[in-house]
């Protein structure tokens, strides 16, 4: 099989860094292109990067000597690869812009928030929503794309949204959530958080974080209805902090059903035993076991919980009844894998098995 | 003055070392006796304690030369002190008893969680329940205690306590508190947590902790009726992290009140006035504000707001409406000082200033 | 081919559950029997590890059925397994002595110190001295042992005895070494360093580590001479420091050659090209590179450099002329990998190769 | 006694806000004045430091209201204080030229390192060279200053050139030094080191470090010859290492002398004894004992030692032969206070005993 050939749109940021690492010796898509703002634009990668790499592995060899395209421009991308990767890192509003100017020819898989809120944009966890991707046709018809844009949710709410949608779809109404998360410093890109403010600390405060985890899980959990997604209503509260942990983001979650509750028990088997079509498919970076629930009592922990299938997994532990809701428990991604590149190559994955991708 | 002479009982343990330093040059009392288990007694406290001094202070030069009691046997106690702090660290059971025989001569003011549900022992932070000293006469009339019992109530609870109490002390009712708690490592004592367990790590588990959160409040918020104390009924569920930071819990808290609900800037208001009786009394530990809010988007924090005050202030911050319940905000407080010997001397001082100690 | 079974004493501490770890899935051996102290004889491994199990990874599902047996005695040792990595932990002369029990009947490979200076045990680092196995015969016949006792030396030193050691065998005299090392948590055993001593601090000291610094190398450059280890006359001053790192030790070296220095450009080309025994036999762990020089300015560091070759490689950089000595530079190893039981499955695949093992 | 008006330039920075917190209080000087880049010009400081404050006290609340000058023009800075310190940040000949425009009029205290290599500018340890303050006249005299300019020198080597200094006041040649050094992250400044490049790693590079620590010691042990400061001769060679640690840097030492060499215990003594001229003229910043020898075998250390005596102390330890050279120890020392604003504080404190301020 020849590989799909994809490009990727702020190569040169850690998510696109991350992006270049996770996709070295993919069985499927192989990295032809790589962009980044126009300072870098002609230099080779290595050059380009430089200094900022940051991730533990050395640049993939095949990629070193790409030489940087200008992300603004579309000619390249168009004629080196199928579709693109985007980890842009620019103003909103100019993400925005450029993601469609690239979907009216190639579809685009993004990691930036620019079209979360864009309702007839699929906003997609491949093990909760993958139907969302009907609402693609939608999109194509009312923008004249001939690609589209799909794309990820926040990264901290991956750690908890994966094993309440692994209750819902399993037939159990939840109604409130309050969520206190402790985040990882690489969630703040590179150079991001200054030592000095985290080591011996913790800083209860991330901008934008709160907002996105108490509305993004209310457009994953919705149904497409008259061509749109329609966001499901649940209460979420959310507290975020940053704590001083390289990669995971935990997060301590006390919820309230809205019909019966399950048994605990109940509730630990629905978790091991949630399967979903990225399994049903065997999509290569999915985890044969999504949800993993740690028995131990002082468990999921990042140092010992994060890299289980190659950082793909939800751990969750510390299930308990709660005093003022219904359950309690304790849930942990891996930010920069299952909460970013990760799973946005889960995505495409998914998109190339269902015939989205050529 | 002629400064009162006092007694700590288990010197050597971390908290007991804690007694030590932050009494050195106390106006009011004076550690003339030093008691610890029955393998340092006879020694002298220097070499007692030897390598487990893990204050940032060296030992203070008037402890160094003491020679150190055993904390089983009350003689030495009874006739070098008047009073003493306990800083037991046993099985529960035996520290209960320990406690009780000294009570029968001398009061003593406790950081052990031995005799917290002991009802008519009053558990103490001096600035919300007072008042709960005056069952001490029911207790020595029960027991036939020439002394008797006050008790510190749980380090953590201090950091929420102190803010949600102020408001009660307004005329809020205040029903429900879910509180995710981020715990310091001096928490543990020492040696206590393995570096290799925390560093770039969270553990989502403290043995005990979470009852301690859900239950404590009860009481010191309760009433004297009937000459018990009886708890106050509010609906609290936790949460409890140990986090890397060595000095300083933070609590972050969604909070729902009973009857009406105060505007934001009133709860400031509120926060920002609080004073009580230790403040009306000019304790000398007491700190001039006890509860401070601050206004920057991102504070509380451990390594800039647990030293204010000399550690005796509970800083707060992040005051937000929740989306489940009423309220939402940040707490945080020094918990070795505030949360433990600190606050036990400023009841010790209490106990003073209303006649109770001679 | 059949695997060699190889049992493991002190399975339950740190560098026991290490071997575990790494033995998992290994090509030539088994681990069909672990041994520990009298306490944990008897149970069902998972059930005698508990709590202390410290590796990333889950207890192999291999080992934890396996019924611990009681290291002091041989018998279930010498019908279940052909040889024995010992990574006991207790009294050096008890060690000694056991060790020397296991010998007489078979081979002992072994992280201890306790025969390290024993003169008829090779101290091996498979790369530096592989002909010192040509000592076993003389040990073999001096005490009678059917086995052999090898040692590994002291985790730290490897980091630049390695380099060093391949500048020697290029010709080049070494006559001075000064090193300073900063060393990683886990080379303290689990708990090992308190948080509290080590967060936000360093320690400028770790018992008997300099010491093992300035004497182990001079045996492992040392000849075989009379039937004995003779010890190379080099002068090493070393000081010791711990650091918060957790994996990985670094040493900055300052070294004066004997007779010629080569030039610096000589030197890397020596370092990345070295190659001996364990190459040449191509063993399952020996990494293709042992040494890899960092032409970055700021490298090695821990956190990038740990883990290349599964944590087999001794990483070099930062090499420049020294105002006092000839040159300088700085070196790291996993001390838990190459340090300790990798550097011991290595020697011990050298020791199967070599026709010592069967 | 009327204060002494003082401005602080580059007073935004990190350097800039540790002299306005250590200045607050002082009984000699008062900071009438702050100075920043022409962008901060013309706001209060509050607003003009706004989010970069980063001690752990709140703003000195005189300084809050103060509105920030230009500091390229000198015009508020003559008519509003008596001298200057300058913590200016910019491009070092900018700021060599800056520094010389402000001292046509007035003095300049610096801790930049424009000028350290200009030979007729002290560069100053109060206990170590006061005598070079005598260059000053020469200076004056040259360049047709009414002020004139001292400068302090880098942070690091002052954590050993005190100690290795005494030894020298004590009649001890000094031949050699190999230094390895532990830095700490506030001498990054802010936000200085990223958290994802130190947590769990050290960084074995530190850019133009190494020069200073192996020259500028020459110049500070050097002697007024022919109207300049003539560097002494030492050969010194030094390792420099960024380590996770807040504040205080720490150095491993290891010295030859030049002629004879004193028992170990003399030398703890000249150590433990040593006084100099700001402890004759009890200066107010000055320690009342500038080196502290700790007998314990595993200090000094960050955590415990370098607040001592406010940060003004060098704290060493583990003193001991070298198998190499003479002797080894370790020494520490506040890298923000001793090593920066303190030790400058200091020297103009020395220079107003000594007339050169009004």
């Amino acid at each position: 099989m020849e590989k799909i050939k994809v490009g990727v749109l702020g190569s040169t940021g850690m998510v696109g860094q991350n992006y270049l690492c996770l996709l070295e010796n993919h069985p499927w898509f192989e990295v032809s292109y790589v962009a980044a703002s126009p300072q870098s634009a002609g230099k080779k990668y290595e050059q380009a990067v430089e200094k900022r790499w940051h991730m533990q592995n050395d640049i993939p060899s095949s990629i070193k000597e790409l030489v940087v395209g200008d992300a603004n421009s579309l000619e390249r991308a168009l004629n080196e690869c199928s579709f693109v990767f985007s980890a842009l890192e620019m103003d909103k509003e100019k993400i925005k812009k450029l993601e469609s100017r690239y979907a009216k020819h190639i579809p685009v898989v993004s990691n930036a928030s620019a079209h979360r809120w864009t309702n007839d944009v699929p906003m997609l966890i491949p093990e909760i929503n993958p139907e969302h991707l009907d609402i693609i046709k939608e999109q194509q018809k009312k923008h004249k794309f001939k690609g589209f844009i799909v794309v990820k949710p926040n990264c901290t709410l991956q750690s908890y949204t994966i094993p309440v949608g692994a209750l819902i779809k399993s037939g159990y109404e939840v109604n409130k959530l309050v969520v206190t998360t402790m985040q990882a410093l690489s969630g703040a890109g590179y150079p991001g958080v200054s030592s000095l403010d985290i080591i011996d600390n913790i800083v209860p405060y991330i901008s934008g974080e709160e907002e996105k985890n108490e509305q993004e899980p209310l457009k994953i959990f919705g149904k497409i209805e008259d061509r749109k997604i329609v966001p499901k209503r649940i209460d979420i509260s959310c507290h975020c902090n940053r704590v001083p942990v390289v990669d995971g983001h935990t997060a301590c979650v006390s919820l309230q059903f809205g019909n019966k509750m399950p048994e605990l028990e109940e509730i630990i088997q629905i978790w091991n035993n949630f399967k979903s079509v990225p399994q049903e498919l065997e999509l290569p970076t999915a985890p044969k076991q999504p949800i993993v629930y740690r028995a131990e009592i002082d468990r999921p922990q990042p140092i010992k919980d994060r890299d289980i299938e190659r950082g793909m997994v939800v751990s969750v532990g510390r299930l308990r009844e709660c005093n003022i809701f219904d359950i309690r428990f304790v849930a942990l991604s891996h930010n920069t894998i299952r909460g970013a590149a990760g799973g946005a190559i889960l995505t495409a994955e998914l998109l190339y098995a269902k015939g989205y991708l050529k």
